[in-house]
């Protein structure tokens, strides 16, 4: 018999009754049913009962035991009676008489429990996580985690994509977020940095020749951390060469849907080839985002043309500047009170905002100062141009363009989840295309990139030398799923010339480009394929289908949120000698903290 | 019709033929046949051969192109004549005739060629990496490299295993090699370190309950670097609960032989289950070594009893001050010269040993000093012995008993090269086992851990109360191939009474253990499963596999030799606000140096 189990906790059923079986595990509940103790034994794979009689020799040993030990149990397969079987319980058909005991592992008093719902404080969790990661739910994020990572290795495996492992230790850039920096031993005065990304090495891959990489790449970040941010977190990182737009988004869309379908439980996901494209534009007009929750039926309209002449001055007064007047339908609301109207406008102005206008309706009746002053025949023509009916009020938001868009997408999300419209059980996808390549500067008077620079943009060459700048779009383009970007990608430019000629357009020389571009360059000199990507974060899909709003959640060892691992007492002090070989000195003297009572011990093979 | 293709240029065979096609590659070779352009284009996925005649508006473009350019062709497929068919090619029965052609990237004249095989410097080749990169050997390699770790995950994963992904920021350890080291801008003063090895999270895992992890897992080590050593380097970490050591090997076995088998292009591999298990006081006896190359017929013996009285006063000597005698058969050397042995003796003393004695035999008849001294009665019963023959050559290795069978370690590897009888085309793979726990340490006069403190030994607490501490064994064992050792492993100690026992023999106190390994005692102490595992290394099976013995040839984007990269120019200088922000400065001002040259861009997703 093996040393230590025959089976797995998980696995006895009544198939096994009358055997002579093995078990290991942690005791997860103890009932003393007075003189037999029935004992929750658990593993990785499940939970068996364990009966200790008065004739087993292992009731005393399990008396004195406190939960969390680890024990092997020698024992009998039998079946529970009728009334006891637990049907919740894949071994709930049977239970194990404990005929023998072996004490593995004795636990002390816990700092925080196993079993049960109880939510602790994070440090705690976060301090003992190798109790934390016992729980139930945070197991099931974790290896949920885990099968999602290996579900989407194989889809891109199937698809003929390639994994590399891209350099951890790389060069420092001044684009982008702050760096975390390596000192360089070798090189007194110099930093390796870890990478944010691994984008110029997979651009590189393609240069190479490699067609069709992926990685399941870890990036970091040193920025100040938030709920659903961590200075480590991993991307499906992937690029293909050759390849359009469109070609990106019928590789992604499957492997998207299909990890989503996998592990929904349930929910409802966008089928692959059906995730609508929306233009950056219209996204900006319908949704008042360039991540729209498609899950939310609300549609933002632009009625700027109705108050171009009106009553409502305000309105008339905001049109004849420029700006515009856009509306969030809120259907079905003639039982709602005019609270919950002025409510949402205080909502707005708490948000910084200049305020919320609102039309009520009721039985066809218009309410509210807009309406009033607009006039109800004006007004009865704009709904029935919105195609809204005689309940539903409607929410105004006025201001330059790019305000009224912004306060109007918050708007629409507050509306629908006030009025409880958002769609529950399903995941919905969409792309965002079409992003302009250039933008004007207000403050710098002067056209620039709006997005990433390295983009191509649409039309190429010839689009850079005959378009209003303002005009060219990018092959630029975001995956969003239920109001979360998971990544932005593009089809990047892949010739010096027009990248060259699109600096221009943005003000800098060719000389500026060679000398901050260079590596990127000089790569694309000796015969550069046509290439994009994309790469969605791992850490935000398994958030959204362990319904998860806290990165930690889903990362088996997370820093909290001041970037502490306090399990292992990381950052710690080290030695004199370690920076003297690092050529490096510290400024300022650490402050003991916490973390420096917990000492770490590592050995490696 | 797709913009770049509609096949690759791996793709067209006879069946083809006739087809309207699209290609997009690299100009690999330009061959101009008098008024008819010959080019292979390459991709990814193989070469196509094009043909550009006369008529062809093709020609002139491609004959103004340099090699390496990225080209889109338009052409007919046509199948070859019979004698120009090029049966090594997969595309070899046909060509396409070019009738139209896009340039999608002009290739300036290359730093170094793409095609051929023509060995250019390291720093050439790095600097130029994504040209490199498309060469055939190193291209080959890479790919290698990710179908190696794609098999071994969906073997690991097939076994149960679940792949996790633990910390790279995490805690300095005093422990191993030196860290590579990460200021932490929120905790001035402090630092964060590298993972050499995620062996404190593999072991939390385990007490947390996951029971079988694994991992590809990046490690970083700052040491100086050599052929076959990288700061990045990659390990298949795993570990497991509730295993015996017997329950590791039958794991690993059969991935590692899966993997061998399946990439070894033919060479054979020992099977899965017939890994032999070698202790190590017998390894170092029979090889010399504890990463015996199997492959090496030539067993050491020990013939200490046939010199402690002998005519050959030097051995007598040694063998009477405890000395040990060991021997190399050199098998059918009758017809070497004298010059082979002697050359063997000044090898030995190169090496800094005192030197190798021999005996040669010719038809039956012994030669040199030592079958003089001895006496060849003498001689003739050690070889009836040893079961050597008439013609068979001895070499001696004598002294204190390690540098005895250090040397005759190094004299049977030399010898077996020697001679040409290292067999070739396999794998061979052992396990050595039997690790001592303790050794007695001659400087500090006081028994020590020998090898890892934190394994397990063998008879557990009993063994530590009972035994001669020099006489106890380790649940600790290497996994070894062709003489590389890919990775130690072991069974753990899960019991702090236990490790508490073990320091206290190699003279650390309770209060240092727990001062300094609080981190891992601690976990143990709420319920900790006996686990085991072990971490091979990738680079190394890659290497093996390649048959490359620089690891640099394996790694797609490796640094070199002094830890730089030369194309991102990582290490760089980085800016003042950068150290300010992570309250460093340096000691020392970077010198100007090449890699300041190379600038760095980066835009991240």
């Amino acid at each position: 018999m093996h040393a230590y189990r025959t089976h797995t906790c998980g696995a006895l059923t009544a198939t096994n009754v009358g055997e002579t079986i093995r078990l290991s595990g942690w005791i997860h509940r103890k009932r003393d049913h007075g003189g037999v103790l029935f004992v929750d034994l658990r593993d990785h794979y499940g939970i068996t009962q364990i009966v200790a009689d008065e004739d087993s020799p292992a009731l005393q040993v399990l008396d004195g035991l406190r939960v969390e030990s680890v024990v092997t149990i020698d024992g009998e397969v039998k079946a529970r009676s009728e009334s006891t079987v637990n049907a919740n319980l894949p071994t709930g058909e049977i239970e194990v008489y404990a005929r023998g005991i072996t004490v593995q592992s004795r636990a002390e008093e816990l700092p925080m429990p196993v079993a049960g719902e109880q939510e602790y404080p994070e440090e705690i969790r976060l301090k003992n996580r190798f109790l934390d990661l016992r729980r139930d739910k945070v197991h099931a994020n974790i290896v949920l985690r885990s099968k999602v990572i290996s579900s989407i290795r194989r889809r891109m495996t199937d698809k003929g994509f390639t994994e590399f492992q891209t350099p951890i230790l790389g060069a420092s850039s001044p684009e982008g977020a702050r760096d975390y920096l390596v000192p360089a031993r070798m090189h007194p005065g110099r930093f390796y940095a870890l990478p944010q990304a691994p984008q110029m090495f997979k651009q590189l891959l393609m240069v190479a020749g490699f067609d069709r990489y992926f990685q399941i790449a870890p990036c970091f970040r040193d920025e100040d951390l938030r709920a659903d941010r961590s200075p480590e977190f991993y991307q499906l990182d992937f690029e293909m060469s050759y390849v359009t737009q469109e070609d990106v988004f019928q590789t992604l869309e499957p492997v998207l849907a299909g990890v989503f379908e996998e592990f929904s439980g349930g929910k409802t996901v966008t089928p692959a080839g059906e995730f609508p494209r929306i233009p950056y534009a219209e996204a900006l007009l319908k949704y008042g985002s360039d991540k729209p929750d498609l899950r939310n039926p609300l549609i933002i309209s632009d009625v700027t043309s109705h108050f171009e002449q009106s009553g409502f001055g305000l309105f008339e007064k905001i049109v004849g500047s420029g700006g515009k007047v856009r509306v969030i339908p809120a259907p079905n609301t003639a039982d709602k009170s005019r609270k919950f109207f002025d409510d949402m406008n205080n909502w707005a102005r708490q948000e910084g905002f200049a305020g919320l206008g609102y039309v009520t309706r009721k039985g066809g009746e218009f309410g509210g100062p807009i309406a009033k002053n607009h006039g109800p025949e004006r007004m009865e023509e704009l709904y029935n141009e919105l195609g809204l009916g005689p309940d539903d009020g409607l929410f105004f938001a006025a201001g330059k363009e790019k305000d009224a868009a912004k306060l109007a997408g918050a708007a629409r999300t507050r509306t629908a989840e006030e009025l409880g419209l958002i769609e529950q059980g399903c995941f919905k996808f969409c792309w965002i295309v079409d992003f302009p390549m250039f933008e004007y500067d207000e403050d710098l008077k002067k056209v620039d990139f709006s997005h990433n620079p390295f983009s191509m943009p649409q039309g190429e060459m010839e689009a850079l030398e005959t378009q209003d700048p303002l005009d060219i779009l990018a092959w630029q383009y975001d995956i969003v799923c239920n109001g979360y970007e998971l990544s932005s990608g593009a089809i990047r430019n892949h010739r010096p010339d027009i990248m060259f000629k699109a600096f221009e357009i943005a003000g800098y020389s060719k000389e500026e480009v060679e000398a901050n571009f260079s590596g990127m360059i000089n790569a694309f000199k000796y015969g550069a394929p046509p290439h994009g990507g994309s790469a969605p974060g791992i850490d935000r899909i398994v958030m959204l289908l362990a319904d998860e709003p806290n990165i930690r959640e889903v990362i088996a060892f997370p820093m909290n949120q001041r970037a502490q691992d306090l399990m292992m007492g990381a950052p710690s002090v080290v030695s004199p000698k370690q920076l003297r070989e690092l050529s490096i000195r510290t400024v300022e003297q650490p402050k003991a903290s916490e973390a420096e009572k917990v000492r770490v011990d590592q050995i490696g093979e």
